[in-house]
């Protein structure tokens, strides 16, 4: 089958997360490639670009200008990846919708729910496919209890404690190197630190796994190492639409603590408990508390999740093969788009609608923190 | 040495806790159970007092002739042991103090922090011992935990995550036999279930082992699991002197939780987790992000910890083992006092101005949660 | 109902066995201390006797005098105690059947199968009771696993992983106090050192899990500390009757092992995993791979074991409830005697035929080590 | 940097290890597959090959063929990916190298001492690199295991514990699937099964973290599931040069264990603990008992082992990066080689010496249990 091709906007030298996508996409070999704008500077993007193999016509000077010259092209690509710092997603993005391209970007999508909305309108309006890459929900566990759940195996849902604490930015007078730098900034960030990047997560991993929907937020936002001027700790109480209750905790200072990710979701036909640094398994407890702790590529796992391992279990798959199961859906629809047999039911990557509750979920948290740490409604 | 005598009120047939505290309690061979008032029924009181071997005329119609009696013997006994459900921990624990005998009396110490008061006033004025009975505060670890950070090793506390919780009420239309149903019943429990019964746990674990002081709180306790009167998952959030913030969690429809207490604390030099089930050790994780699992019995426990070891590390010691050991400190503190030796510093046990705390959290959390969630002054 | 009463040979000061037999003893007390021979200077042991409350007409010189004496007395002791160095297991043992006193043995039972087979025979001539305190065969999820597998539930056993690790004799030129050094001793430990002291566990636990029988042994005992004469690491192939094969591993320089006897087991049904460090839990993989764990305390446990249980699931039980769970069913089993209502099948603790299995599997483990690792019958 | 190319024998449809080695090379980036030949049918190898993106002329009916036309083009493959039946390995490596051509070649490197020997030769007599690959040794954790024991900090290794059970053949009358059918035929797998498969992983995994030579092995080789000709469950005693001991356990019918492959390690100074089913952790106890816990990524890990790393620590690699981290020495040293700055010291992968090692194992162990579980000499 003939490869896509994708463009990339970020991911010059240094970037963490560009290189990441491109290794995820990379796995599967059902993309390639072929066009960026991998810096600022136009010299600095070809010398990636030349390292990446990219033809020097298309490393571009600016996203607008690749957008515009990738949609001119017979052979332009099938998908951009935006993994530029969180300020230029949403420009960035919206380019590349009006030019009629596919998009996958990082997440959070954007700053405001305005600018959200707006990247929602766009991709209907163009029909395009858009996905924002909560790498975790692509983990095969993650999918099963999504499915389990869906089934109604766990009963009516009651309770869910989540928490993303990191340990990263925990000294005094240091910033982590760039990305913290960039992150500990309100103009590059948004004016939201911690919620913003792990926060999000949170809120996306239990939206995807449970199905419930947020009703309303209490939120305390907290600026606790010393010298930072935005949250590095926060806790929400949430209420969800149905009457579950839940409760959602990030930290950058959690000294010990590496990208530790847990949701456990109390119902009233049992519990399930999930890390994602044990993303291998996920342990179910049914109700007469007989405790099960299931494995991927083991039988057991349900068929919808099950199909995207990729090796036998024990042999273990990470976060490059959960990105890279996120890619696996978004170029299948692509392709599908293509032969036209596409349909909605085919999508199983969070969309630019899951990044829009993201973002929703940051202004009423960050509401409810101004004023006072009372209850804002979604 | 000759064994001190102790009395008990409660601990009648089918009493769970009753027995626990005995069963402490004989770990030593340092006291002797000879007097009790086991149940309302003299008759049943008397069945219970034979079979543990007590002298019928020890055996008594209510704990204020108890007290009496005993306080007028030459021989009479050397504390009195309370573990008769909540609502009668107060005038129990009083008829005692009156009678000029120590108390150990089981949490939550009462109802009311004007009920708490009187007791600490009472228990100063006789110059008397009381003991309150917070198990998990006896484990090695946890005492290991409380030097650890007296001494500065782990910096400055920023943050607590600690949680309680339980499974054994998720089933509506259950009850969770008689000591569920009285918890339930807001005229024996004071009205308040989940969070007096855990959460007092979980505040008194958090002030042992940090010594911090809570400034405020603002607590949401739910009814969950239909067919509730009282709050069954309840979270806290608080900030205390100084500047650290914390977070509370409790619960009693956790399916596949059994006794779950969990105390997580980060500190700008590392952090410390701590699980009361995997009580035999406890994980340190030093400013460099190294992750140290201490076991109980092995070199590198603080000495005023290691001290409580009865048994070689790998040869585990349970909750029977840490409530013996605040029985220990009780008991060593009652020959000092005979003795003449004693002084405050000896004191290893839960007292009752911690006892008087937790009184005061509830309070504040209920207070909090009926004006809607607000931030209530402890 | 009344106690009954013992006598202990040995447990003098500083000794850690005799201190917690009788720790183990209590904590139910349905036993009383009221003789001994703490140690062979009989001042020393009226020194002991006096703490422990013995009147000093009952404190002995020696454990002939005191077989004879308590056998004389009219309240003479319901059972003997035997916690001294193994060298002394055999004649002391004997002196309480020879006296008509059942007797409480700790492991190994002696040094010779030749011991062993009197001992047994002179139990059944005089018709009494004798324990051999394999400690780990008295915790509830061992006793689960013994009813699981004996129900057919595992299917048939194909091979069993066992092995119990220590770390405290892994410093050359020290000999881990006391103990280490009888332990080291050739004299006092009857020639075999780790394999006598941690093997016989071992091959206790196994046997009483499984119930299989040993039908031949290849073994292979080092040195290899230096300075140590004695085996410290031990490696015994095994091949039972019916054709299920297994392999025993034991060590005393695995630093950073404390106690950590393992079983797992694994039948054509399922496999069986468990630790005596988590004794609170068993691990269950079912024939289709679906991994169970198991909490002592909750449902799911076999009831034959749960009898056992004295706290609720998630309070932990440790190495003291274990011990205290074979003198239960000794006690038991003498209660019955007296009354006329024993039956064999009553017994469920590890007895004097089982303490000889024990001596015949070092007997021929040392055979086939001092014949170049060869296969031995048993 | 241009990339280099290789050509894969195997890894036609349904072949796991093919497609997990492509996969595992794409990760990087820096090679491309430009030639195959999949499968024994011309017809199959080219659909395969249409997958893949390969010419039809690139497509080969025999790996004779293949080696001979690569070498023949100006553009000719940099290396050769041999990933067929064992039965296979050693001719098809035969061929390339002859051909003048690298070799990746899978584990077990072939059937006999003599074809290893001479795949030696010729690796060293051609000047060619050869890889074998022994994917755990792959880890990070594995390097920084090598690194730490290398410099000392473990002291004098006394005794290794290492297992690989699996459970996927544990069920009688069942085969496991194609590769099971393989594997458990004589014909197809060298008249080794279990031993051939897993074991060799252990000997290798032991040898590149210790260093540790094997002087000498008794070997216990059982036919366990009704039906099976060869063994499925192996114990090897093993003696290595310098005094050290260890044990090699490696089972096919283990219910519930996946590819559980573990290591322990225990020195004068300390002790290592190692699990690849965990493979983001190593625990290292040090010679006062402190157990510490070190996460890939985090600081403390060995430099010489932490460069492999490509994500931060708690987005967890595995088995595909592990593999990867082997191709990435193999193709910095073939570039190397193409620039003239190759030195043999640059070699970071399992090599063709490594493989005879394997080979040299097993033919001791076969000889070992053939002749009644005797020691030989390797």
């Amino acid at each position: 089958m003939k490869k896509l091709t994708y463009g990339m906007v970020g991911g010059g030298p240094g970037s963490f997360i560009g290189e990441a996508h491109r290794r995820s996409i990379s796995i599967d070999s059902q993309a390639q490639l072929v066009a960026g704008c991998f810096s600022r500077s136009i010299d600095k993007c070809r010398i990636t670009g030349a390292e990446l193999g990219i033809d020097e016509d298309r490393c571009y000077a600016s996203y607008e200008e690749m957008a515009k010259a990738e949609a001119a092209r017979p052979d332009g690509i099938d998908f951009a990846v935006i993994v530029v710092p969180n300020v230029s997603h949403y420009p960035a993005c919206k380019a590349f919708l009006e030019a009629g391209i596919n998009v996958s970007c990082d997440k959070p999508l954007c700053f405001t729910s305005e600018q959200g909305e707006e990247l929602v309108r766009l991709a209907k309006e163009k029909n395009l496919l858009f996905m924002v890459t909560y790498t975790y929900t692509g983990h095969v566990t993650a999918k099963h209890i999504r499915q389990y759940i869906a089934d109604g195996k766990l009963g009516k849902i009651r309770n869910v404690m989540a928490e993303y604490p990191q340990g990263w930015l925990a000294y005094e007078g240091e910033w982590g190197g760039k990305q913290g730098e960039w992150r500990c900034d309100p103009k590059q960030s948004g004016g939201v630190n911690c919620l913003g990047d792990l926060g999000t997560h949170v809120e996306n991993a239990v939206a995807m796994m449970t199905g419930l929907k947020i009703k309303r937020v209490l939120a305390k936002m907290d600026v606790v190492v010393p010298g930072r001027v935005l949250d590095d700790n926060d806790l929400v109480m949430v209420e969800y639409e149905g009457g579950a209750i839940g409760t959602y905790w990030t930290s950058q200072f959690a000294i010990g603590a590496d990208n530790d990710l847990a949701v456990r979701i109390y119902g009233d036909n049992g519990s399930i408990l999930w890390k994602q640094t044990e993303s291998e398994k996920v342990t179910i407890i049914t109700r007469d508390g007989t405790t099960i702790e299931r494995h991927r590529g083991n039988g057991g796992i349900e068929a919808s999740a099950a199909k995207y391992g990729r090796l036998p279990s024990g042999h273990n798959e990470g976060w490059l093969e959960s990105m890279g199961n996120l890619y696996r859906s978004l170029i299948e629809c692509i392709r599908a788009k293509k032969d036209g047999t596409f349909t909605p039911d085919m999508i199983d990557f969070p969309t630019v609608e899951d990044g829009l509750e993201g973002v929703r979920f940051v202004e009423a948290c960050v509401k409810s923190n101004n004023n006072g740490n009372v209850w804002v409604d979604m």
